[in-house]
């Protein structure tokens, strides 16, 4: 481990049991310092294998008694859930308690944690670029997080000290922990995640059988994200609507410009436009 | 290996020493029963570099001498050389000589063969779909084609002892081999592989150095063919273009499609837009 845990976090409740809870209940117990660890689920099945895998000390659906004596609660169940949850929560927060998710957009759940939690709990975002399209705490791992580029979205009014215990708890889970505000996380994720994933849904629509017969790795690795969970994505991409339809919208000029260079046969506006992209050069692997 | 080579492919020359030539020799070698094998290069880099690695028992710029003795002559340069290397090759053709290419297009390369190689020269075009964003011999290797689809595009003209020997020859090398009309497989990989090239280059276009530095592996894997040739994708595109424009005109429908529903915030139509996707599951790994 980069580092060990926030000595103050020595309580984590982590809310929602699938691959990011599960994982992050994984990683935790990894660590030099593991903190006594709660989980809730809401689903009976969901409990019931957590149970089986044995992810935490305690696990339960009674949120009340999952969140009571937390030092920090995380909520891991997907976007749409997260109003529903801080109302639920919020009469059981412990003073100074701090509360973070794993949400993929950031503006509406830091929103929502201003209206609806205590003025005596902390709320910090907490977007971390990990996943896949295989869901549930049976494929959580513990290095998850190892690696990922975490994103912590403070902002004016969050607790000077609360920012830097999450992105403190990130960096012993192995992440790499960037600061953004809400509104630059949300844009910035819509043109690199959220635009990806629909370009993704709308390369596999666009098939037919006959075609996909014919795929190769590129086609493979193009769609691979298409495959993930509809409720949770359709959750994000109502949630971020606004800057995906932007994003979408700056797709939509992208195309009309190759369709006018193909249409016109000009060799080398297509070759210049190929070759920008090319010359970009591939994020690194952390 | 599957099954030998086609007992009549005694002389096999290559042209073009890139990682489909380079790995197509390496391949050629690792057979039952290898061919005599030749290499021809046009640019003397390629050719030294192919002499270091020792690619074929013969390795030469000169091209009549190159296929003067072969059974079977692969084009394996980018598809905007083929014009010039077809002219080249024609006179030098022995009676009964198979020429085959590794083009991602199939309907100019044919017309081309039609209109430039003699009657007693037999053509049948073949486009395995493999391959990979790292250019040159360098990355070559022999499994390259081993489990990869190869589509094979005889005519109505085409010898019809021809297009088998062609298919027995890519089984021979462990490839899956199916058959198109060129006209078939031009529209069919528009659609699955040359669009997917399109998306890619355009989604890595519409980052900025701060969204790509939050970006997680499926932005990774969505983009990966972005960095493919930018020469040899070009002469793709602009060969392909009719079936690519009309594409990219179905993925701006698409991209309509997303919009107005996350305009109008409907739930249910994204949800069942994102569904309908991940139902459709992954093309297997052959």
């Amino acid at each position: 481990m980069s580092s060990p845990l926030p000595a103050s976090l020595r309580s984590v409740a982590v809310l929602g049991l699938g691959l990011l809870g599960g994982s992050l209940c994984h990683a935790l117990r990894a660590t030099a310092n593991p903190p006594t660890l709660t989980g809730y689920a809401h689903r009976a099945s969901t409990l019931a294998r957590a149970r089986e895998i044995g992810l935490a000390d305690v696990l339960t659906d009674d949120l009340p008694a999952a969140v009571g004596g937390a030092d920090l609660v995380v909520l891991c169940s997907p976007v749409g859930t997260f109003e529903a949850l801080l109302r639920g929560v919020a009469p059981y927060l412990k003073s100074g308690a701090i509360v973070t998710d794993v949400g993929s957009t950031k503006r509406s759940v830091c929103r929502l944690a201003r209206e609806l939690l205590p003025s005596h709990a902390r709320f910090v975002g907490s977007h971390p670029m990990a996943g896949g399209e295989r869901a549930g705490a049976d494929h959580a791992r513990a290095d998850l997080f190892r690696g990922a580029t975490v994103i912590v979205t403070p902002e004016e009014h969050t607790d000077p000290a609360a920012a830097p215990t999450v992105a403190d708890f990130w960096t012993a889970l192995g992440s790499r922990v960037l600061t953004l505000s809400p509104e630059t996380h949300d844009r910035l994720v819509a043109s690199v995640s959220h635009l990806p994933h629909c370009t993704a849904a709308m390369l596999v629509s666009l098939q037919t059988p006959t075609s996909v017969d014919l795929a190769g790795n590129g086609y493979r690795d193009s769609t691979r994200i298409a495959a993930g969970d509809p409720d949770l994505w359709r959750d994000i991409l109502i949630d971020n609507r606004d800057h995906i339809a932007a994003a979408l919208r700056a797709l939509r000029d992208q195309t009309d410009h190759l369709i006018a260079a193909l249409e016109k046969g000009d060799a080398d506006a297509v070759r210049a436009y190929l070759a920008a992209a090319a010359a970009r050069g591939r994020p690194p692997i952390r």
